[in-house]
């Protein structure tokens, strides 16, 4: 499944020509794909709460998952399903909105240091440094000479988590410019959707072919083994579910969190235990 | 259900002479207590969203649940169970350890202070500021004078957040002495439990009479209107999750949290998205 979606380093999708629809793998159809990610839940809590106690063992080991997408791409209904059967103690959750005046003021990297997941821990990322390199592009809020830098800033900044034990998987939720219609228009038809509209996000959907094209480029510059991209065809909203929990669930596996040894004696214990 | 397990300010609850596994209200066994509680998701979920919805558009108001007991009374397991039905995005979970370095170099509020759920946030702590009058009372580590001066503050600190449009719900779960024997054995039965246990919890366990009083303490000198303290008997993992369930529901309820109106002409958006 991973190798299906992750891009390959250095190589340029032309992601308006991928369809956001498919289904390269996996169940077919929405009941069958909500099916398998339900199937999937007991597993990614045994390996999540493994992952955390080996963190109270001196493992250092954790998880950053970072999802992008244009507006309604559905970041947030991902972190929603995906964290279903997670502990949340052991998850940190971040959406990143434009930066404040004291983001503002230090490095674009600075406030995603402070979001880190702990050793242990699983951490989702709504938006993220890359914000910087994207509305940055489209936007002129940074010179191309700044932003060839900050590519390279990036891929050393998750070079350096890869090695401090953080699991990196980024993920390009992929969704089409028709697709994306659909779901402005439905925020505006319910008025309890009102407040997730802005105005600006028209604005933003005319600026769709310059924002398809930074996502290109970040794909192309950023997709590294320490930390590679993956494009998860996100117009059904169950198979993006399916196919976001199915990364993380097989990143988890091969990162095999065990549980710690006591470091005790357990029958010791045991005996003092039962004379209270 | 609030008035039942709510102490009355100023009044100080026998704590050891209380059934830990009482079913003062609701349903009467763990299926019906399930059910019950999986019946509230619905009306939790759509709660939290109004919630945090009013808080995109200057609502200042936020929620926050203090969870204490003592070693195994199932404060991790009440935030997962609890945090079901929520959208992890506009929760804020933080469990309190043993003081940092940096954190001693402050006053014991600073932490709690860093840690507050924003406007439109529900927050949920593991632990809390009760810690620096439990433990603190019972290790020894405050002198008395101290330890009253600190009741003192933390009911103003708590006034303070009511008046900034926080509901704080304070819960003191509430397990039997039998009760922790089996928890506790039961982490030393199971291997893959072993990492939650520490042989320093049999020596906590031994403080169990001077843990209730310093507990009875604090539920007598801070339970206010502003912030009161509620007791949920919890022996019964099913009947603690839905009673917190609902006690979170009646105060959401209360605060009946309301979609914002759109500030943009609706007509005028869908024209131009259409033409898009």
């Amino acid at each position: 499944m991973r190798e299906l979606l992750r891009v390959p380093a250095g190589e340029r999708p032309d992601v308006g020509r991928m369809d956001a629809a498919a289904i390269p793998a996996g169940p077919r159809d929405k009941a069958a794909g909500r099916a398998a990610t339900a199937a999937m839940a007991p597993r990614l809590a045994s390996l999540q709460e493994r992952l955390y106690a080996a963190g109270t063992a001196g493992d250092r080991r954790r998880l950053l998952l970072v999802l992008q997408g244009m507006d309604t791409s559905g970041k947030g209904g991902t972190v929603k399903h995906v964290m279903g059967p997670l502990n949340p103690a052991g998850c940190r959750v971040k959406a990143f909105k434009a930066p404040t005046p004291e983001e503002r003021e230090h490095s674009f990297l600075w406030r995603i240091r402070k979001a880190l997941p702990q050793p242990g821990e699983i951490g989702i990322f709504d938006r993220s440094h890359y914000e910087d390199v994207l509305i940055g592009r489209v936007r002129g809020l940074a010179p191309r000479s700044e932003l060839a830098r900050r590519y390279t800033r990036i891929n050393r900044f998750e070079e350096s988590l890869a090695q401090e034990g953080v699991t990196v998987i980024k993920v390009f939720l992929h969704i089409s410019y028709e697709e994306q219609r659909e779901r402005l228009l439905a925020r505006l038809d319910s008025p309890d959707k009102h407040w997730k509209f802005d105005p600006g996000d028209i604005e933003e959907r005319g600026a769709w072919p310059a924002y398809q094209e930074a996502y290109e480029r970040v794909l192309e510059r950023c997709s590294t083994d320490a930390a590679p991209w993956f494009i998860v065809p996100a117009d059904r909203k169950w198979y993006r579910d399916w196919a976001v929990s199915r990364l993380l669930l097989e990143h988890l596996e091969d990162m095999d969190p065990q549980y710690p040894r006591a470091d005790f004696d357990v029958e010791e214990c045991r005996s003092r235990l039962l004379a209270t």
